[in-house]
């Protein structure tokens, strides 16, 4: 049993949120239209839905992260849920105390969705396999594995542009090693039958066999783009790198920085997305960035209303009778 | 006057929680009472009671501690309560100002209660000798003096289990002599007339003339637990420890760690107990504290019903026409 | 186009609040007004009104300040507005990425309101220049520029004493150099025509050329204090100060400090004001801060209703038809 199941239920409803690998077209397209019935909330005069009134949502960051935090408990707040954050890395509740104490400590406090984010892969499954069954656990970043939320909001911001997955070309560009944002994609994408997924990288940027996640692997972008519906910029994560794997930022943006004339190559009603914080001059231009095929500021609304999908979602489930701990 | 009568009001009603002495039975009976009738609600579908919607909860920390912090604030947002957290340690407002100015600041914002964490035994006494007349007053942990609202956790979690408790036997074991919990748990079970009351520790960890608080010291663990209907594990203060009290923390395990053996000696339906964090093995086995005996986690979760009941109590009190402050 | 404009729409209303500069008489009558129905909110059991319900509020802190976060942020609750504080200085959110990205971020998420506090002058315009048309922006103090809100808190308090503002003679103690406080409450007194407002400071902690913002300037303090209704006393900014503009603190008492003695020259039912956090023995001696005639702690409490005041005009004038973003 992985991450892929322990977040189902029975029926095969979402009672976790832990990684795209494993779910079905059905499920994302429940969330897809879910979040799209929650985008207009965003904007009515009332921000706020009463759906998780009088539920606890408690942030467990165990990496520092303020824009994920940020939208994570704006989504929480809207549906007008009491949030908690807990930095675990500073709090002194981790003294002398394992993880599962910590845990065990905060569900005891009648909590109902813990929203995980934690430096080493398989974080947040490990925690969902060891709460009780009333809480739902969502996953906002597990090392280099996955941040499925991130994934699930690029998606839908493509479909706001480009309903037909199964006619698109999507390019994803940069540094694919470290990104669990691209991890995730790529699944999403695939699920959604995407007809042209290709990843753009130097090899030292590539995972090992990574053609078997259902990509076509480029190395160089003129290529990589051509005719592409979407292009995916990557951020350079400079801080997870470990040793000399480009020669410098400079020549990175020559051979990978997305530039107008080599946007030219893709489709000319092509979107350009990135899941911030951008480098601008390193992965992507400015003139890009802030153009008019830029969906990136979209992006960043679209994750309100999909994670206020996915916390609906899930609870919901778990509403329905499970035995519910005392 | 003291602390013991600072906290009541002339018809002798809390308006502040700041010690368990000098409290009677009849207090303590309205706490219990009131927090059993809120620790429904917690398991209710929609979490909250409007009690305290409007009115201003501020967490004064002059001491970080997450775990306090947090389950006073959920107490809070659970009766609907505004909630503002200072961590005066490390705030700007303390720069060149006294704890008089700043108190006197956020009292003049308008709030309504103060909860109280200082390393220093005194200080919530102390602030609440001096705030404004509508203010009440909660000591969430003073120095070595008192830590009143867990005392009444523990004695709520007794009696869920154990509800006669002129007939229980409760042993107190480990560093008493550091302990804000042990002092104020020590006062309420002699208010409600427990039979037999014992300390076990070492010479060196209990405070001089301890038997005067109203216990029968034991120096040797399977004799203080003999026939025990309630074990209270103390946390090893080491943090709080000056000197060498002791030899090494493997040696205070073998001679009064709760092991199963050990607990053997108890009753056959003993309840252990335990403030948080533990050491485990430290002064308690992994197998007692996750076993079937272990009550630890209800008391993670009664502390939210509780506090929830003394900030109803208290603020209900200070409701009733008192001159109030302009 | 400066501060003073762009806080204004084309009918002269407010959209934001970044400078007293060019506002005004009728701009602030309706704000002292609007904090005049207010204030009464918090001394209601029910310290909450529905204005501000499902809008959201943002701390944008860019330079440290426990006090005005505080006010503004339960001005906010007070209004029902969920509030997001983001330390800026300390934010992750700002690694490799400008302040404009930031800015870009934060309002795609469809906040309605941003708080701004800046070490650098001109910070607030700059955002409220920068941000999309829906967003209220309010200058919560930048560099030496500008405190609005703070002083109008201060005209507030002294209508509350003294309300017929032509009448008053006002002065103005301390360091005027590196305070914004007092350049945004001379700008306040004068558009509201005050008869006589005198500036009192040695000539190293005075600006060039104070006398062209209307005021009459004294280095000696009895004689500005004389017949004085109004005593404003400054903080004393020390950690503004580079090299040596004065000799010592205990010379600075001497010469500028308040006292009852000095005090004597000021009318006899002169009030005391100071914005605070107060150097008692520096700027001004315990007796008077803590005096019959100081109305230093009634600022605080007046600061929620002005800050809530200003709060509710601006977002209220967002809302009438102006094109929303999506």
């Amino acid at each position: 049993m992985n991450a892929a199941h322990i977040q189902l239920d029975r029926q095969g409803r979402l009672l976790h949120f832990l990684t795209v690998e494993g779910l079905s077209r059905r499920h994302l397209i429940e969330i897809l239209d879910t979040a799209e019935s929650l985008h207009g909330v965003a904007e009515r005069r009332v921000k706020k839905l009463p759906t998780l009134h009088g539920k606890t949502v408690v942030n467990l960051f165990f990496e520092v992260s303020t824009r994920t935090r940020t939208t994570f408990e704006l989504a929480a707040k809207r549906l007008s849920a009491d949030v908690l954050t807990l930095n675990i890395a500073t709090s002194s509740a981790v003294k002398g105390e394992s993880l599962l104490d910590t845990l065990r400590n905060i569900e005891a406090m009648q909590c109902d969705m813990f929203v995980v984010r934690h430096q080493q892969s398989g974080a947040a499954e490990f925690i969902a396999r060891h709460v009780k069954p009333h809480i739902a656990v969502l996953n906002a970043g597990d090392g280099r594995h996955a941040h499925p939320t991130q994934a699930l909001l690029d998606v839908f911001t493509i479909r706001r542009h480009k309903p037909d997955f199964p006619s698109l070309q999507v390019a994803i560009v940069g540094d694919i090693l470290h990104s669990r944002v691209a991890r995730s994609l790529i699944h999403a994408l695939n699920i959604l039958g995407v007809a042209d997924l290709r990843v753009v990288a130097p090899r030292t940027l590539l995972p090992a066999r990574v053609e078997t996640l259902g990509v076509r692997v480029c190395h160089e972008l003129n290529q990589g783009l051509r005719d592409a519906d979407v292009v995916v910029m990557l951020r350079l994560q400079r801080e997870r790198m470990e040793g000399a794997l480009l020669p410098s930022e400079q020549e990175f943006f020559q051979r990978y920085g997305l530039t107008e004339e080599r946007l030219a190559s893709a489709k000319s009603d092509a979107i350009v997305m990135h899941p911030g914080p951008i480098n601008r001059g390193v992965e992507i231009d400015s003139r890009v960035a802030d153009g008019p095929r830029s969906v990136i500021l979209e992006q960043v609304t679209n994750g309100i209303a999909v994670r206020m999908a996915i916390m609906s979602i899930t609870l919901g489930n778990h509403a329905r009778p499970v035995g519910e701990g005392s």
